[in-house]
C-alpha cells in the first residue's frame, strides 16, 4: 500500500508525551488558582456563526481567521475567548448571577501565515468579571490579584504594571488635546519600542509646547506624584481615585509584585479604565498576559450595559517561553510513579498488585513486554522514578524491593509499606 | 446601535456554569483513572491536513466533516481521535516508548445535519496501547480494566461485554462460509436490533442448514462451552485462548463487571481480535463506550506494523445520559466553598481574609455588590454552601460566624478554625 507522509501543519504545536506532561502540570496549576478564587468555568464551542464572532471585527481580523461555509451556514473558528464570552453572557443573561466571575481555558485559532513563533492554534486562558449595569472597582483588583497568584503558582518571576486609561484621557482633555487623543496615545503606546527620544519628537509634532507636560505625567511612577502634578480634570481625578483603590485592595490581598506604570496603554479601543500587563523579569520584560476594564462587553448582542474587567494569557506561548528559560521541570517524564516488572510467570500477580496500588492512589503500570530485558529497557526509557521487580520469591515472601531509579537505592518493604517509600 | 441576536449553533452543547461544574467533575474523575493507570497524555491539533485525516475515509465520512481550504491548504477538523493518533505514532515513532500507552480527551467534530441527540461538537475520550511490531494480550485486559475503572469512578452501573472476532471468523471458516463472512457478521451485528427470529431467518438465507450451528455458538455465554462445542478451527481456538487469558487477567485486576457475549461485533472492519462494549444496566443497556484490538494502526502512514488495542467513549453524550438518569450531583452549584460578605466598610479586611483562606486551599470569593441585600442575593443565587458575614464586630473580635446555607446553622470560630467547620 502507498503510504501518506505523516505530518502536522506548521503553527500547530504538538508535544511529545514528556513535554505534554509538563504542559498539563502548568495548565493544572493555573486552573487551581482560578478555582481557588471561586471563578465559574465556561466552555464555549470552538466553532461559531461568523455573524457572531465577527460582530465587531474589521478587515484585518477577517484575514486572520479560519472561516468557511457548510451548507448555508457561514462559520468561523474562534480567534479569542472574548467574543464567545460576550455571546454567552448575552444569551444566558437570565440564568447567570452577576457579577459573573468566570474563566475559560481553550484552544483558539489564527488563520495567519505561519512564521517563527507565531502559532495558528494555541491555548488561551481568560478570566473576567462582568457586571450587570455596574461593576465595583473591587473587581479590577480581584482580576489583577488572580493573575499575580498564577505567576506565583508557576514560580515565575514577574511583575504586573498597572495604569488607568482615565489618567491619560484626562490629561489630554486638560491640555485641550482630546481631538488628537488617539494619535498621541498610539505613540505613547509604542514608547518602549521607539525609545524616549523618537517618541517625544513624534508626540511634539502633535502636542507642540504641551509635550513636556505630557511626558512629565507619563513618566510618573508614584501614585502620590499623580495627585500633586497640578491636573485638575474630573476624568483624571477619577482615574487617580480608582488606581489608589486598586493598589489598596491589592495590598489587602497580599499582592506585592505590582507597580504603577503609565506606559501600559494596551491598544486604542476596548479598555476604558484600569489596564495592566504582566511582565517577565527576564527576557527583556516580555509581556505574559494582561487586560483591563471595559465599559460594555455585550454591546453588539444586547442593549443592556455590561461592564467588565478581565485578563487573557496565551498558555502555549508561555510554555514555550518558560521552557526556553529552563523554568520547567522535565526531570520526571514518566506518567507512572512506579513500574512493576514481572520476572518469570508472575504477570497475573503483578496485575493484582497494580490494582492494589491504584486503590491507594499510586499511578503505576505493569511492564509486560516479551523479555525481561525489554521490560528494563522500557522502564529506563519512560523515566519512571521507581521500579519493583516481582519474581517467584517476591510472590511467596510478599516482600518487595522498591528501587529508586535515580539514586539506585533499593528498599525492601511489604505491599502496605510501598506508599511510604515513594 | 443595531444588535445581533446572540445564539449558538445547534448540535453544539454549551452548558450553564452549574452544569459545566458537574461536567468538569465527571471529566476529572475519568482523567484521574487514566492517570492512575500511568497512561501518557496526547493533545493533537483540532485542525489537520485533509490528506492526513481522510487517508482512510470513504465518501460517507467526507460528507460528515468540516473541511475547508485556506490559501492552498486543504484542512479538516478532526472527527475522531484515532486518525490523529495514527499520525502521531507514525510521526514521532523514534521518540516514543513502546508499548505506547496513551489517552486523549478532546473535542471532535461531525459535519452532519443536526438532529435530536446528534452532536456536531463533542468531547471524545480515547485510551489506547500501541505496540511496535507486536503487542501482548495483556494490553487487551488492561484497556478493558481501565474502562471498568472509569465506570466505577463515575458510580455508573454498567457491565462490559467481551468477545473476540476470531471466534466467529473461525466458526465461519470451519463451516466453509468464509466467502459470506461479512454479510453474516453484518446480520449478527444487528441481532439485538432485529430480534432473534428475523436475524435467524436472514442468516438462513445465506448459511442454509448451517444456521443452527452458527446460532448454537453465537448464543454461548460461558467460556467453557466455547471449548466443548466441537469447533476445531485454528483461528477459533486462538480466539478462545485469547478470551480465556483476558478474563483471567481481568480477574487479577479485580474487575468483575465483565462477561462473555458474542453479540459484540462492533462493525465490520478495523477490529481483528478482542472486542468489547460497555453497557449501562439501565436505559435498555445502551452502549457507553467500547473498543477492541486492531492489527495495524498506522498502515496509511508507515510501513511498520503497529498493532493496538483501545477504547473510545463520547463524554458529552455520557453526560447527557447520566443527567437524564439523575446520576449526577447538581446539589452544590457554586464554585466557591465559602462566600465572604462585608457588612459596612470591611471590604479590605474581607479581601485579606479571602487570601488567607486560599492559602489553605479553600475556594472562596468576596461578595462586594453595592448593598448588603444584593450580596445576600448573590450568595443565595450562586448556591454557595457556606457564608461568613464580616462586620466591624468580627473585625475586632476575629471570631467569625460560618453559616451553613443548607442547614441554616451558624458556628462561631477563629480564622484558623474555619477549615475544620467546612
Amino acid at each position: 500500500m502507498q503510504t501518506i507522509k505523516p505530518r502536522t501543519m506548521s503553527g500547530f504545536l504538538e508535544l511529545l508525551p514528556k513535554e505534554q506532561k509538563v504542559f498539563n502540570d502548568m495548565k493544572e496549576k493555573i486552573e487551581n488558582v482560578l478555582k481557588l478564587n471561586g471563578l465559574c468555568c465556561t466552555d464555549t464551542p470552538v466553532l461559531e456563526l461568523s455573524e457572531i464572532l465577527l460582530a465587531k471585527a474589521g478587515g484585518e481580523t477577517e484575514k486572520q481567521i479560519f472561516r468557511f461555509s457548510k451548507g448555508e451556514t457561514d462559520m468561523t473558528m474562534r480567534f479569542d475567548l472574548t467574543v464567545p464570552l460576550a455571546k454567552y453572557v448575552s444569551l444566558y443573561k437570565n440564568d447567570l448571577t452577576f457579577p459573573f466571575r468566570r474563566y475559560q481555558i481553550g484552544k483558539v485559532y489564527r488563520g495567519e501565515r505561519p512564521q517563527k513563533g507565531r502559532l495558528r492554534e494555541f491555548y488561551q486562558c481568560d478570566a473576567d468579571i462582568i457586571g450587570d449595569g455596574e461593576l465595583p472597582i473591587e473587581a479590577d483588583a480581584e482580576v489583577i490579584s488572580i493573575l499575580s497568584q498564577i505567576y506565583s503558582a508557576l514560580k515565575v518571576d514577574a511583575e504586573i504594571l498597572i495604569s488607568n486609561r482615565k489618567i491619560l484621557f484626562g490629561l489630554l482633555q486638560e491640555l485641550n488635546l482630546q481631538d488628537k487623543q488617539n494619535e498621541i496615545l498610539g505613540l505613547l503606546d509604542k514608547f518602549e519600542k521607539m525609545g524616549k527620544e523618537l517618541c517625544y519628537k513624534e508626540v511634539q509634532n502633535l502636542a507642540e509646547d504641551k509635550t513636556d507636560k505630557i511626558f512629565e505625567v507619563f513618566e510618573i511612577k508614584k501614585l502620590e506624584n499623580l495627585k500633586t502634578c497640578g491636573i485638575d480634570n474630573e476624568t483624571y481625578k477619577q482615574g487617580v481615585i480608582e488606581l489608589e483603590r486598586v493598589f489598596e485592595l491589592l495590598k489587602s490581598l497580599n499582592i506585592n509584585n505590582v507597580r504603577l506604570d503609565l506606559n501600559i496603554i494596551r491598544g486604542l479601543d476596548y479598555y476604558t479604565g484600569t489596564v495592566f500587563e504582566g511582565r517577565l523579569k527576564e527576557f527583556n520584560a516580555i509581556s505574559i498576559g494582561g487586560g483591563g476594564r471595559y465599559e460594555n462587553l455585550t454591546g453588539y448582542f444586547s442593549s443592556s450595559k455590561m461592564p467588565g474587567v478581565g485578563f487573557g494569557m496565551g498558555l502555549t506561548r508561555l510554555f514555550v517561553l518558560l521552557k526556553e528559560l529552563n523554568k520547567l521541570d522535565f526531570q520526571t517524564p514518566s506518567y507512572s510513579k512506579v513500574a512493576i516488572l514481572p520476572l518469570g510467570e508472575t504477570v497475573n500477580y503483578c496485575f493484582k498488585m497494580a490494582s492494589e496500588l491504584r486503590k491507594i492512589n499510586i499511578p503505576c503500570e505493569v511492564l509486560y513486554s516479551k523479555s525481561f530485558k525489554s521490560r528494563m529497557n522500557v522502564a529506563n526509557k519512560i523515566g519512571v522514578p521507581y521500579i519493583i521487580v516481582v519474581g517467584e520469591d517476591e510472590v511467596s515472601s510478599e516482600i518487595f524491593g522498591v528501587k529508586n531509579m535515580i539514586t539506585g537505592e533499593t528498599k525492601k518493604v511489604s505491599l502496605q509499606e510501598i506508599k511510604s517509600v515513594l
